[in-house]
């Protein structure tokens, strides 16, 4: 059973997970393992995988062929199974590891990536995604979920066939507590949300706008921690992604597909993390916090001393980046 | 000029250090750029390097070698020269990038490595970062340094050469202060600070201590974020590093030493970073707070997705990593 433990001085809730060291790339001093040469996300394939939770089929396809599959993951950092029990031990504070942790495999084709999608398979994933959370948010044992997307070896993934993670969590991790207490801090200072008070700000300005429609706007954010970070932010009041409308998916979609665009000309193929910050998930009308998207992409390997030490140094300012991107044509 | 700028929700500060783009590593989509082939650090290329600020020379030899040395970084974060000025754009708060930022060259021999450094070496190296802080703390505008090494591509560094790096900062990293105000919160709720309180709990049921001696102890945390993370602990209430005595740093070298050689043991030649955590500059006689020094293994490329989360699946356990290292024979 995977055991949740908390750090006794900052807080900081660990997986320690067992299951996890099965896995194909175990532990290696390798810099880059051998990735296992069977694709287990493939079409026919799919008695690889544990069956799925969730499939969108190709309904104009005569063999209705999936589109979209979400599966458990094969070797999962928390299980649904069991009772949610928290225990001291000594000093120290520990919990059962009850949770999820799903995988949405986000196409049938291997060689097909995110970055390259077009905006029909990026609504499809975000729609997958979006019902996983309105699913799993009845279970009122899970606080919160972890949504992010690792690609390329240099952003942690192991596995080069497009998808997307899901982590479903008995607890609010502490760098989500951290944004939701900073923003509401703000706001009762202010009385203002502080993102709407962001997008106010960058687009009166725009020196670290990158593009916009009528429900989101995607920023170089002004403490960037990397280079090319991008943040996507919606434009009206809404704390939880999950409420998102149809139409809001739409255009979400479509200013997703222009930021990875514009990305991918400025940076060729490039590894990154996208990472879901969302409100917890019995907390949907928060006043004082904005869901986002946080891109990230993975240009030198600087991980060690930053996941070390929660400290960056970014050599490239959101301003150039921002003008940068702008200036490209797609 | 560097600039230091808050992120305005989680307070995080980041450096925007437009120089750091000039080294030789830079901005590449290659996992493993290859490495300079001239070495800066070796005897005879001191002229590559801006001119020492700290040296220990090898007294018994003719020549007068160095065995360690005290650099300015050549492609600074930080700068000394200046006005230490706050400054509000909008809503957003900047500093100018005053600090410092200095390697310590560990050994003239390239081929010589700190985890088979003998307890001399190390010794000498901790010596040079006590007299570095020491010194800087002096300046009143620096509130903090971060002490830090790098070894090996997977844990971030660029240059193979025996280095620990240092970064004086006119902020406290979030980092130390969620860390500071965890061991204050839990001070004032027990009257006891928080990591004798550890120290005494794993002393006497052993299964996460390493090993110990008369003035530390190293242990495998029970929080662990990464297979094979240790910490090594002073014994005596001290609340920062540079007020250890020359007999604490015998015993830490000692210490450290044998932590080296039990996890090059298990581990073979393995990738790491070392953080040194230590109290604020200017606040050396905190009864809350203990220094120590975190050591953590890079084993799996995990880091994308945890630096930007903050949140960590570890597979192996804590207790397993002790038993394991406190069974092997050195």
């Amino acid at each position: 059973m995977p055991e949740l433990r908390k750090d006794p001085i900052n807080g900081r809730w660990v997986i320690i997970a067992t299951e996890r060291a099965k896995r194909p790339a175990g532990i290696s001093r390798e810099p880059d393992p051998p990735i296992d040469e069977v694709d287990p996300f493939l079409p026919g394939n799919e008695h690889l995988t544990p069956p799925a939770i969730l499939t969108y089929y190709d309904e104009s396809s005569p063999q209705r062929r999936w589109l979209v599959r979400v599966i458990p993951n094969k070797f999962p950092a928390l299980r649904v199974e069991g009772e949610l029990r928290r225990e001291g031990v000594g000093l120290y504070d520990k919990m059962t590891g009850i949770g999820a942790h799903e995988v949405i495999v986000e196409t049938p084709d291997r060689n097909r990536h995110f970055a390259q999608f077009n905006e029909n398979e990026i609504q499809l994933v975000l729609r997958a995604i979006r019902e996983r959370i309105r699913d799993l948010r009845r279970d009122i044992r899970l606080q919160y979920i972890l949504i992010f997307k690792n690609d390329g070896r240099l952003a942690g993934a192991t596995q080069p066939h497009s998808h997307t993670q899901l982590i479903a969590l008995p607890i609010v991790p502490k760098n989500a507590l951290e944004e939701l207490n900073g923003a509401k801090e703000y706001f009762h200072f202010k009385e203002r949300n502080v993102y709407l008070d962001i997008i106010d700000q960058e687009l009166r300005y725009g020196e670290r706008l990158v593009t916009e429609n009528p429900d989101y706007v995607a920023i170089a954010p002004f403490a960037s921690r990397f280079p090319f970070e991008l943040w996507v932010v919606p434009r009206v009041p809404m704390a939880a992604f999950q409420t998102c409308r149809d139409d809001q998916l739409t255009f979400l979609a479509k200013i997703l597909w222009r930021v990875m665009r514009l990305l991918e000309r400025a940076l060729g193929v490039f590894a990154y993390n996208i990472v879901l910050h969302n409100a917890p998930l019995q907390e949907e009308n928060l006043p004082y916090y904005q869901w986002h998207i946080e891109i990230t992409p993975r240009l030198t390997r600087v991980g060690g001393f930053e996941s070390g030490t929660g400290y960056f140094i970014n050599p490239t300012p959101p301003e150039v980046v921002a003008d940068y991107l702008r200036k490209i044509k797609l």
